[in-house]
Parts: C-alpha cells; structure tokens; sequence
C-alpha cells in the first residue's frame, strides 16, 4: 500500500520544510536568476551551508543551476510544485471545516 | 530575513515529506474517523513506528486524536494545509514555463 522508494513528493514537500530553502526560492520567484553569491549575501549562515540547501532544491527539482566560468547561476524550477499543490487540493473539501464540530471531536468524553 | 524559530509551515511541509504519513492522511481522507490500530493493520510497519508518525501528524495540526476507553481515534484536520497551499500558488506563474527555456538556461555554455 505505501510506497517506500524515495518518491518525487518527499522531496519536494522535503525541500519545502525549511525556512531557509523557502527563503531562497522567494528570491528566485522574485529574481529570475541569481548567483550563489547574490543568494547567500543577506543569509546569516556560511556559503557551503546555503551550497547545501541549494543541493536539496536541486535534488527536488525546484531549482537548476549553471556555471558560468567561476560564478553558479541559480533559476526557479517551480513544475515539480505542481504535483505538490495536487496532492494538497484533494483536502480543500475539510479547510472550510466547523472548528466546532473538530472541538466536539477532540473534547467530548465518551458518557 | 530568514525565521529561524519552527514556523508552522516547517512542520506541515516535514510532516507531508514521508509518504507513510502521506497514506495516514489519505485513509483519513476517505474514513472521517479512524482507530491507530485500523490506521495501522495496513502498513508494513510496527505499531511504535506508526504512532511516531502520528505524533508528527498532530504536531504539524494535521490530525486530532480523542481517547475513548482504550481506544484512540484520529480524525483529519487539514486546515493547516491551507497555508502550505497558499505558500505554493504563489509559484503557479511559473508552472506553464516553458522547458526549452529552461534547458537553454542550464545548457547554454558562455561564449
């Protein structure tokens, strides 16, 4: 029934847990390319551990890199997102859900 | 920039990332209300190790669990995802891009 392999979705919902990872994606949403250098100036944390988090993005799908001589340029890659948002809109149907009703469920002692 | 404390979205986004928690909320999708022990017959795994991934699931808000005697029963609660839902649709732009862009992007040697 579960599929144990290392599925796209891990990795991109992986990806996605950290503040840092998402950080960079939004500079790339708001930037169409950047350097490594351009992305890791205003992250208070060393180049190689940006370098790492790009790894991640990379091994997700949800960025591409280039070398350029001596710079890495880095570019969005957003599709792999896609199936993401896929998997999440099946739940749409419960957001709208009473927090009543979920009170109920958590609260109520069984008599 | 970056928020270093543990946001929300790091939670359901890491709590999303494993696929066994992944079929949890998809049984939990199709059945209002689940026992751990119904949850847990199908999965491969022991009965700790399905529990570990609830803990996970109520830490990111995503399931509730009520005691009722010695039964657990755990019920979606998918407002959460919301925001991660959210946090995505703000890439959509770039979904439709198209591929022969992007490899021109990551193949194009300088001149």
């Amino acid at each position: 029934m579960v599929n144990y392999q290392p599925a796209p979705l891990d990795r991109v919902f992986g990806a996605l847990a950290d503040p840092t990872r998402r950080a960079l994606l939004q500079r790339l949403e708001a930037e169409a390319a950047l350097s490594v250098t351009e992305l890791a100036r205003p992250l208070p944390i060393s180049l190689p551990a940006v370098m790492k988090h790009l790894d991640v993005l990379e091994g997700a799908g949800l960025i591409a890199r280039r070398k350029q001589g001596r710079t890495v340029t880095c570019r969005l890659t957003a599709a792999p997102m896609e199936d993401a948002m896929a998997w999440l809109a099946r739940y749409q149907r419960f957001w709208g859900e009473s927090l009543d009703r979920l009170a109920q469920f958590v609260e109520d002692a069984p008599k």
